[in-house]
Order: C-alpha cells, then structure tokens, then sequence
C-alpha cells in the first residue's frame, strides 16, 4: 500500500539520508515539542505499559472533555480505524471518498459502498438521500482534500444516522488544526457515533503511535475490550501523551504556526497559474497540476504525495504537507524553476 | 484478564510508587541494557516508521541466522500471536496447557482443544497420538512452568505435524535464556512452522513492544502483508531492536546472569520444605505452596504470580521471576519469616 512519508524508501533508493529529503508527502506538523525529549526519556519501559492506561486515559479525557470510559487508546489512529473495522457489528459500510486508502482495507471484510464527493465538497442532503448501508465513515477535515464539513451539516448526518440505527464514524486526525467542527461532545449522547483521532498529526509524533477511539456504543467498547490484545500502546507513547496533551502553550503555537504557513502557502500557490488549488483548512493542501509534477520534484529530493491511489480520482491531484517558511519557500521556488514563473 | 506485572494497579491500589514494588510477577531480565537510552535518543520519532520494516528485519535476520522474508516484525510477541490467532487458516487447534492464558484469546474464533500436561512435562509420543486438530501451540520454555521440551522431541512433532499438513506454532518468548531447544533453524524446510517471538523478557523492554513472527509460509505472509495494518512497530522499538540484538556483550552477560541467579534462587527455594519447586530453564521459577502465599507477600510490597487462572491448574501454584541477588535475598528471607524457616 502507498502512503505519503515513506522516507526510508527514498533514500534506500536514492542513496541518501532520510534529513536530505524535503519530505511533503506526509501531513506532520514541522513544528516539533522542544520538551519530547524529557517526555521520552521520563518514560518507564522497564514495565509492561499500564494495560488499563489510566493516566492516559485521564489525559485524553481532560484534552477531549470527555468521559474516561468513552475512550479507548489506540496504536496509532491507524489501530482505531482498524479496530472499528474488525468489531463494529455492521455488514455493510459507505466511504466517502476520495480518502484516506486504508479505509478500505480496514473494513475488507464489510460490503463497502463508495459516494464520491462532487468536485471534493461534501452534500449532505444528497448524501443522506443516498445511503442504504448500516454505517458511514468520513474524514474531517478530509484527507486529501481539506475539506471541512460545517458543523450544521454534521449534526443534520447524526440525528438521521441515529433514528435510522446507522453508524457514523468520523476521522478526526486532523480536527485539531482547526478550531470548530468535531462532534466530540456529541459522543455522550449518541451511541451510533464513533470518531477516531491521532496524535501523529497535530503533535508531530509519527514514529510514536498513538490515537483512540472515542465512543459511548457499549457493545464496541466490550468487545474491543473482551478480544483486542493487551498493551497495543507501548509505554514512551503512553507517557508522551499524558504530558504533551497538557501543554497548552505548545498547541497554541502550532494552531497560529499552521494557520499562518498554510495561508503563505496557498496564496504563493494560486500565483502558479498551471495549478488548481483548493482552499484548505488542515495542515495541508490539495491541488490539481501535470501528471508528472511529483517525478519533476524528485530531482530536488521534494517528495510529495501523488494522490492517483486515492479511489475516485483522476490522475494530476496532489497534496502537500505545510512545512515551515524555509521548506515553503524552497518547494515554491522549484515549482516556479518547473513552471516557468521565476 | 489477569496477567503479571501489572504495577500499575498495585501501585494506585496502595498509594505507592511503582518503584517500591518488589516485582516477581513479571518475567523480565533485571539487568536492563546501559546503552539503551543511547538508543531511544537516537531513534527518529518525526518520521513514520519504515513500513517495511528493511532495517529492523536485516538486525532480525543476523541475529537469527534466518533469511528476511521469513520475518514479520510484531507490536510485541503479543501481537505475533494474535496475527496467528487471525490469519492462520484452520478451524482449529490444539493448545498444551497450562501456558500464556492469552492464546486462547488470540484464538477464540478457532475451535480449541486443551492437551494439559502430566505433572508439567510434556510427552511428544502421547501429544501425537491425541492431536485431532490442523494445529497445535506450545509454549518452549514454556510459561510458567519453566519446562522445556528437548530437541529431538521438538523435531519428532514436527517431522509429524508437516507430514500430516498439520500447523506447529511454537512461541519462543523465552528461549534466548537457554543455549538450545530453538526451532529456528527448521522454518526454511518446514512451512508448517511457525516461531513467535518476543524482545520483552530477554532484552528487559516490557513498556517497548517488539516481537516477531518467523515462518516459510507463504500463504502466511501474504495475508498479513496484505490485511495488517501499517506501522504497528514504533520507530523506537525498530530502532532498539536494531541496535540491542547486535549487542553480543550484554546477550553474554544476562546469559550468564540468569543462570547463576536462578541456580541461587532455586536451591534456595528447594531449602524450604513447604514448597514444591520445579527445575525451570527459563528466567522464571515454578513451585507449588500454599494457596495465600501471594497475599502474604503483598505485605512486603512484593508481587509474585498466582497461576490460579491459567488453565488446568490447581490453586496454590506461583511463578517467580529471577531478579538481581538483593531483590532474589529479600524474598527468600520474606519467605522464610513466612514459613518460619529464619
């Protein structure tokens, strides 16, 4: 499966380090915690991690505002997407897409049905009007695209799914990035509603691992419990979280940080005229260019993410991630060498 | 589920710290790797784990002595067999009990069968003649017994189970304390084996998760490549694991450790005429006393493992793990204030 931050193929194949690459393919935040390094090195892993992850547990629940007993720690989002697949009790699942790929291979074992979204924009009337399977997942913001679903709509999806018995399952993995939109608090209240969510993104940590689950369902949450295997969450990722969801500071600065490199990003990228690009909200940016624009990049060891995997897209779209301003501007240059702007 | 090991509750339950806990519970080596946060400094957590995994499976591959291909790095030795448990494609299995209570779990969606042991041995013969299963699990050392089957045994069973088309999975967790018995070198020729692994115990990372799945079985491995999810290794387990598995003066030293450790605590053990004391191979020992012995001992803070839940087991059975002699010296001397031995 082909995913954007595979860094260590690149440089196999290229002959050089992982630090000489300019890496856009994966949506990381640039901005890393100065204090990760106290947090890994305070962390015990001469113990089993705690199999009940209480203090974890405690952390999340003060971040998300949310009862302890709704939360299930995962390893990585990636754990939480698949845990859904494998115990949520459906037969069948609608996807909108084009996203994140490995949905489909999380619920393999369901009948998928696909709704493409119409020139990367959610409807929800009409996708309401089309469902006819016991459960939907969708990104928000959405990976590739960055597009936001308004909050108005997403409660409009959550009353119809709940009266129906429908499941929605909502990737959160990059809610963090903006200030409105998740249905966190709707969770106490509506047990057909499951929403995932990584710290991989917002906390700049991909090596690390760690998301969850955020569910009031009981039947999920017992049976992830009765059958899940014990200590998925190693104890470095535990106690990172447990430390870097209270730093205030820290989430802050990446909101503004974010904010203001995204808006540079895409202003400099709508000067180049042979691209198409979209308004984001998350931490990255989508565009429609050349077919080969990613092949060209490589010449400068930029990767970016070539999204041509993505079910129900066309060739020609691309994402990148926000980087700091010295990266931006270094991929903004060679696009202008590529296009003839400079 | 109930394992060893869980400091955590014992330490919110008492009010203390996890350090003041005497820990035999768990089976981990004392003697912790000093380079090992050398190690976790220079792991790169900002990138994504390597999918594949090139580097950490070539560390696996030389510490082995077995070809890459036939390697899956795993979230722990726990994961290694809830992979099993998932993509092995037989309806049932043969389990030799009592052992690791989580393979039932790990295979809850078989048909299982319980082949218990006479009096903690295990009688390859009387195995055969009973096995009605397409595969069978064991535990070698196994765990909590101690007792470990001898080679030729092991290659009988398995000259049998290949012939019959019957899977052999034997989980390995604890054989690098021992200088044979290790089935590794026959997964080339025999693809109805299949070796779990675990760095856990040995190399003294509990809160780290890193194991391994070692099998030729093609159907196997594609499987998991094709359903598992991506990046469930950490980059600071893969970073470990590539740098402690070449560590042959420390692999020496617990060696060498262990053995003396546990010849001191088990003849110390055997001086004490209320219990019934197992010759054990592994870094743990297995005896028989009273069935309160762990509740006395939780006076001194000190944790030992009641064998109560595993399955086929009579009450009054414990595990100890083998510590440093002064943690070794303070239980037995807490022993002997027990039993009135002082």
């Amino acid at each position: 499966m082909i995913h954007g931050g595979n860094v260590h193929k690149y440089a196999r194949e290229h002959n050089i380090s992982v630090e000489e690459i300019y890496d856009f393919s994966a949506n990381i935040n640039p901005l890393s915690n100065e204090k990760l390094k106290n947090y890994i090195n305070s962390a015990n892993i001469l113990d089993y991690p705690d199999p009940d992850y209480t203090a974890l547990k405690s952390s999340i629940s003060e971040f998300e505002q949310i009862d302890q007993e709704y939360i299930i720690p995962t390893n990585g989002g990636i754990e939480a997407i698949f845990l859904l697949g494998r115990y949520l009790d459906v037969e069948d699942i609608t996807i909108v897409t084009p996203t994140f790929i490995e949905y489909e291979r999380a619920f393999r074992e369901k009948e998928i049905s696909f709704y493409p979204l119409k020139d990367f924009s959610l409807d929800v009337d009409d996708l309401i009007s089309s469902l006819k399977t016991r459960a939907v997942l969708l990104c928000n913001p959405n990976n590739p695209t960055g597009h936001v679903v308004k909050k108005d709509d997403l409660l409009k999806l959550l009353e119809y799914t709940y009266k129906r018995g429908i499941y929605l399952i909502i990737d959160e993995a990059f809610i963090d990035f903006i200030d409105e939109g998740s249905l966190v608090d709707r969770i106490k209240d509506y047990s057909n509603l499951m929403i995932t969510k990584s710290l991989t993104k917002f906390f700049a940590i991909p090596g690390i691992r760690l998301g969850y689950i955020l569910s009031s369902n009981k039947e999920l949450i017992t049976s992830i419990h009765r059958y899940h295997m014990p200590w998925s969450v190693n104890s470095i990722a535990d106690h990172i979280a447990c430390n870097i969801l209270k730093d205030k500071e820290y989430i802050k600065k990446t909101k503004d940080f974010i904010k203001e490199e995204r808006e540079y990003l895409y202003q400099e990228l709508l000067k180049i005229k042979e691209l198409r690009v979209y308004k984001s909200y998350a931490n990255f940016i989508f565009f429609k260019a050349d077919e080969e624009l990613d092949t060209k990049l490589k010449k400068y060891h930029i990767l970016i993410r070539n999204c041509n995997n993505y079910r129900n897209m066309e060739k020609g779209y691309f994402r990148i991630a926000v980087k700091d301003r010295e990266k931006n501007k270094y991929l903004i240059s060679k696009l202008r060498e590529i296009y003839g702007n400079n």
